[in-house]
């Protein structure tokens, strides 16, 4: 089958055997921002197209390509859910003259304000059997974080924290970017930062505390976004559950691991899972009884 | 005398008489960030050369003139401090053969993270005496958040929240302003986010709610910005100390009547102070023993 995770920066396409094996992997830049004109069909083409020639017929996709913005809007799957729930709801698309199916995205209502994941639900699926059975919580970080709560193999709600993006935004639009200079991680200051997300004061008074450290040379300037990130990491943290036994870390690496040492910090119970689950997710969902 | 309160986006000079009565005032659109070369002394002279070629000797100036971004960099004083200690630390600037003073700022200590004022303190010694003695809390809304504990007429100290810009960089530049359009304030949107406020998930999770809620049509794109308002207003609200009898509000009429608003709808008992108080404070700094 051709297993396809196109997000909103890259398209990543892997053509697997009949037990799952990944066979060939191609990555593009060809997120769905990134496609002119809305040309989804070639962009896959460019891909995947020689894979479909050779007799491929089994074509998923997982992502933001389901979204409004993407090549066709797959509707959202309520929590709790799993593979089989949300292999019976593929959203068919033609292609080439087949129909290739994109996963739906899952909505967590019960938080009384809506809450929605789109790819994520398909990489969970892909983690879950290395878990085993019972209740896990999954953090997978991000420009969106979300923290996840599985039960027996099943979804059973998130949450989204906009910390990635709330990061990005202020350290390129705000005051605090303007004393920050570029420099490698500072464990110490991302730390400090986690620390101080414990104390009084709220969200939005400790991130004012990421200028006046720079202004009263406490923190060299090349550590402040360091120092941010661990405030915002750390607010993140205090939101979420503490009484999971283990936090399960699903992302890329440099990300997995401020999130483990900001998880250490607090004397958390902190595991990384591998992140590269999409095709995995894929298939199994291909495989379930629909 | 000539006072003058000196900000970011704009100057007011102020001509006052010997009992503080304002003779004549005058605003413009010269903050220190618009003027053009760093050309403080022409800047001041277009607005107020007349007044000392008229004879007035005494001239003081607050707010973000003496930062580093101003004409001189004026130092900080320690808490607690009120309108003696300031005139006993003005920063002395020449100006067509006369020595100006600008007030110096205010640094809190007390939170383990330093946290500074510009311009806030004068404004709070000139409305301080409709106060009277004794304790009060007094909440200067804007860009950055200042919440203030007074003590028999002098400033105990204060911790500033980031609100004001969060809210102008998430609309601005995040994926919750994509949704959004213009539109007239919505008190209920802004009322649903200071409730949202209160509940479980901290802030970075309540803020995706502003996308989800626009996403499911439960808030139309045009009130999208006034549920932003209300959970950040509501989150740093709920930061600040309950305790308070009465939360004093300075600030701009429309800011105002949000934060009185949102006050009001968790029950505490909130009052707005005049916001033209920059010009009395200048004259009581300038009165004070120094």
């Amino acid at each position: 089958m051709i297993a396809v995770d196109w997000g909103t920066s890259s398209l990543r396409a892997h053509r697997l055997g009949p037990d799952g094996k990944v066979l060939e992997k191609r990555e593009a830049p060809l997120g769905i921002l990134q496609i002119q004109g809305g040309d989804f069909a070639a962009a896959l083409e460019s891909q995947a197209g020689d894979w479909e020639a050779a007799g491929e017929t089994t074509i998923l996709m997982s992502g933001m390509i389901g979204s409004r913005q993407g090549w066709s809007e797959a509707s959202y799957v309520e929590c709790p859910a799993g593979a089989a729930d949300l292999a019976r709801r593929l959203h068919p698309v033609a292609w080439r003259g087949k129909t290739l199916r994109i996963v739906p995205g899952l909505v967590d209502r019960s938080g009384g304000v809506p809450d929605v994941m789109r790819g994520e639900e398909t990489q969970l699926v892909g983690a879950l059997p290395a878990l085993g059975p019972g209740r896990h919580t999954i953090c997978l970080p991000g420009t969106h974080s979300k923290w996840v709560r599985v039960e027996d193999g099943r979804i059973a709600g998130f949450r989204t924290h906009m910390t990635g993006e709330v990061f990005a935004v202020l350290k390129q639009h705000s005051i605090l970017g303007r004393l920050m200079s570029e420099g490698p991680d500072d464990d110490a200051a991302f730390g400090a930062g986690v620390d101080r997300a414990r104390e009084a004061g709220g969200l939005l008074h400790h991130l004012f505390g990421a200028r006046t450290r720079g202004l009263f040379d406490e923190l060299p300037a090349a550590s402040l976004s360091s120092y941010l990130s661990g405030l915002l990491i750390g607010h993140e943290l205090a939101a979420e559950d503490a009484r999971a036994a283990t936090v399960h870390v699903l992302g890329a690496p440099h990300l997995a691991r401020r999130y483990l040492q900001a998880l250490e910090r607090l004397g958390r119970s902190a595991a990384a899972l591998d992140p590269d689950a999409a095709a995995a997710g894929l298939f199994r969902i291909a495989s379930s009884p629909s």
